[in-house]
């Protein structure tokens, strides 16, 4: 095993009723004005926007409305919201919805403390040395954005898509109520069920150094994601069921599972996220198809691993039934597995493989991922 | 799912030479002079005392020496510490060893800062509203002190092993370097592999709220200590498998495989803290006897669960069979099954049996652990 250090300040607040707290919650870290983010206008017909704007003002906090924050969240929005930050002298960031809002939320609390503009904080020619204490209540369990460091985000102008990460952009507390996410429609339920696997996988397979204890780990989220998953398809209101896939969720992304392994990539996410960028694709549907296609092309370089996985996941042989156990689970829930079920043609390929070698650069991996083995990956995902 | 916080701010250094870094680590939180806890003079033989001091001198740490501190760590010894943490005015603790020295030492953190007799924290009579910080280098790995809140000491005059916690007793940082654990002897790496198991089982069994993935995140730990004991049995050398041990051990107590499960108890730590306290016997050693003697006893309630345990530990088919399969794993690695091995015979029993009918007041499970349930599985274990 490598040398590691393990660090994960979040507090987690889970379970039924949790949003109620939030008022309290800021209170108690000494929070007197938010900038309050989220995303469409849904929270505002639910009743969620109710609850904690009522938790908010019983505990005297005041707050400046950020909405509007799409899927795949893009710079501009953040920059508008800096803006609006700075303008109002907020003290902490609050999300309420997703990994899009959140991820944002964390990019608006570092961005608003940096001098420059904040997308040099996603290419590297800025660091962030300081950031809001960030908040978040989560609406949809996929990104595991609760309890990590890190934030994606996508540069509309470049067409890149990258990721933030600082020991000042931890959330400080996530509240991760299950019954918020009842209301998730079927689609994104199964490609959240995508993305939570990818998460598990990446290093699962990649990694150099993975020790056996963590691959246990990483099965254990996995086939509960699966067990989860087709329970929720068939009844969206079972909570336990909710709960479980939303816990998964969350350990999958928050180091656990990464503690100690060494020299592994992000190949699915690196090759996914030039397909968001360029063709706004939901992030876990274009894992779904990116997963089985990589796969095929990369289980040669790791057959024991690949031979665990047909084993332990889904009970078959060898490395070719476990990928295309995969894939026809992917086909069974109903989450895409081929580029054209994204609207992606052969003529769309060279665009997108010249901006999948870019993310190669940024992720440290284009000496692996050079032009015909994109091209291969791609292939196979026709 | 049950509503939870989960909130673990340990930092864990981990791996090889990380003990180096301890001098560094005191500094940056601000730590000008230290009690500096450990057991016997194991440390000064073989260079770990003069690693630890060598860093302490470094970055100009006073410390004060408070070695002595025995397994099954009293409470005596815990007195004398406070009134030299008092009496040197030293502002944090530095525990250098395993559970026990580990336990005083938050014990000794909480009671310097508490007016009254420390033993009141641990009898329900006194809170712990503050406490000294506490720093560790683990030198055992078993207890999974070094990323929670708990501490348990016995009181030699009452014959009572109780527990301390509160948010206030998390280490701030701990170091775990498995090159450390490699001159553990055989008999301890056994009971610490006993004691691993006892801290997997109790809620997996236990729990009235216990989901299934939580169920196979204690399995990935059973599992991965099955294996790196048989492993580590053949050479104790073997760093992998001693980092697998290390991790797995304190991810099996630091409240993972905790959060959300309900209405769980402790049955073999409490048998057990009676046999400690009554015989000083080794934790894991009185664990590896109360566990399949518990179990012969406890089975009927949960069928499902030890037809799972059987199944995903053992590969066997039938509860019968995996308590059998665990009871003979306990005799193949060397570790007691049976109270004559701990030198414990029946004559003993109605004084064991008084002191655990105490325990059971103290652990809340009085109503279950009634005098013929406790007598019946003592009797299973003769």
């Amino acid at each position: 095993m490598n040398n590691f250090t393990f660090f994960n300040p979040t507090r987690i607040e889970f379970g039924t009723g949790k949003e109620q707290l939030i008022g309290q919650v800021l209170a108690d870290h000494g929070v007197k004005k938010i900038l309050f983010c989220y995303g469409s206008d849904r929270i505002k017909r639910d009743g969620l926007f109710t609850t904690v704007t009522k938790s908010l003002n019983e505990h005297g906090i005041q707050f400046v409305e950020c909405g509007g924050i799409v899927s795949n969240p893009v710079i501009s929005k953040v920059r508008e919201a800096i803006a609006m930050a700075r303008e109002h002298q907020v003290n902490a960031v609050l999300s309420v919805g997703g990994g899009s809002v959140l991820d944002s939320a964390k990019s608006i609390a570092a961005g608003t403390l940096y001098q420059g503009d904040v997308w040099d904080l996603f290419n590297g020619k800025g660091k962030i040395n300081a950031a809001l204490p960030v908040f978040d209540i989560l609406t949809l369990a996929a990104a595991g954005s609760e309890m990590n460091s890190g934030a994606v985000v996508t540069n509309e102008e470049t067409r890149e898509k990258f990721a933030i990460g600082s020991a000042h952009t931890f959330p400080k507390v996530s509240i991760v109520n299950p019954v918020l996410m009842q209301t998730v429609t079927r689609d994104y339920l199964v490609y959240s069920a995508a993305d939570i696997i990818a998460h598990s996988i990446e290093g699962y397979f990649t990694a150099r150094v993975q020790p056996k204890f963590h691959s246990r780990m990483a099965e254990a989220i996995i086939n509960t994601v699966i067990e989860t998953t087709e329970t929720l398809l068939k009844n969206p209101m079972d909570y336990d069921a909710r709960a479980e896939f939303a816990w998964a969720s969350t350990q999958a992304l928050n180091g656990l599972i990464y503690a100690g392994t060494g020299g592994f990539s992000y190949p699915n996410h690196m090759i996914e996220h030039s397909l968001s960028a360029l063709f706004n694709v939901p992030h876990g549907a274009g894992l779904s198809v990116i997963i089985p296609a990589w796969m095929k092309w990369y289980h040669g370089r790791k057959p024991e691993q690949f031979q665990r996985f047909a084993k332990y996941i889904f009970g078959v042989d060898t490395p070719e039934q476990g990928i295309t156990a995969l894939e026809k689970w992917f086909d069974k829930i109903g989450t895409p597995t081929r580029l054209s079920q994204l609207g992606i043609t052969e003529d769309d390929l060279p665009a997108t493989i010249e901006n999948i070698l870019g993310n190669a650069r940024w992720f440290g991996i284009a000496d692996i991922y050079e032009l015909n083995v994109v091209t291969a990956i791609l292939q196979n995902a026709l």
